[in-house]
């Protein structure tokens, strides 16, 4: 079963958001025992449900050792120190993920 | 690129958990606009973190409009009468999602 490490985040006024999302991208394509990660910003806008959050930040792991080898690897840490400090609010959920649901599969 | 629909909550004291998930899971398996469905349960229990968040709900589909195609189902309606009653607070997103590290893919 994957391990999900999901951050909600609202930037501070000013932040280059794509270039927090480049360089997130080039640390994952770098670090192996991260497996994947997505990420989407809001659209529909509706203050009352996404509580002024605005971005959403999905890691997968093999599991909550290897979530916890990229929480103690140097890069994570001089990348969290520029991430931390471009957000005004941030939560942070770490959970084994169930499917329920999968996805279709292509036909082969 | 699929389009998200993703729930954070925390639960009412006594409510039964497993009982939404399952109900959760049965609308998600009858409706086809539903193309993936999962959930996790931070296990980490950081308060300062998830903000006291206790759960996270994905839902996944083909578009903006298959979104609103489900919130506008009668099926949605009910079910989300249930759900919202039992939650003592919630955050939804809901926003296309940007795959930038893709997870490998089993050989063939």
């Amino acid at each position: 079963m994957e391990f999900k490490h999901l951050c909600l985040v609202r930037f501070k006024d000013g932040v280059v958001v794509d270039d927090i999302i480049q360089e997130l991208s080039k640390l994952a394509a770098e670090l192996d025992m991260i497996k994947f990660f997505g990420w989407g910003k809001d659209v529909l806008n509706q203050d009352a449900l996404t509580q002024g959050f605005t971005h959403v930040f999905s890691l997968c792991f093999d599991s909550a050792e290897d979530l916890a080898a990229y929480m103690g690897h140097e890069k994570h840490g001089a990348f969290a120190a520029t991430f931390m400090a471009a957000l005004d609010k941030v939560i942070v959920m770490d959970f084994p993920f169930v499917v329920a649901k999968p996805a279709p599969q292509p036909e082969a």
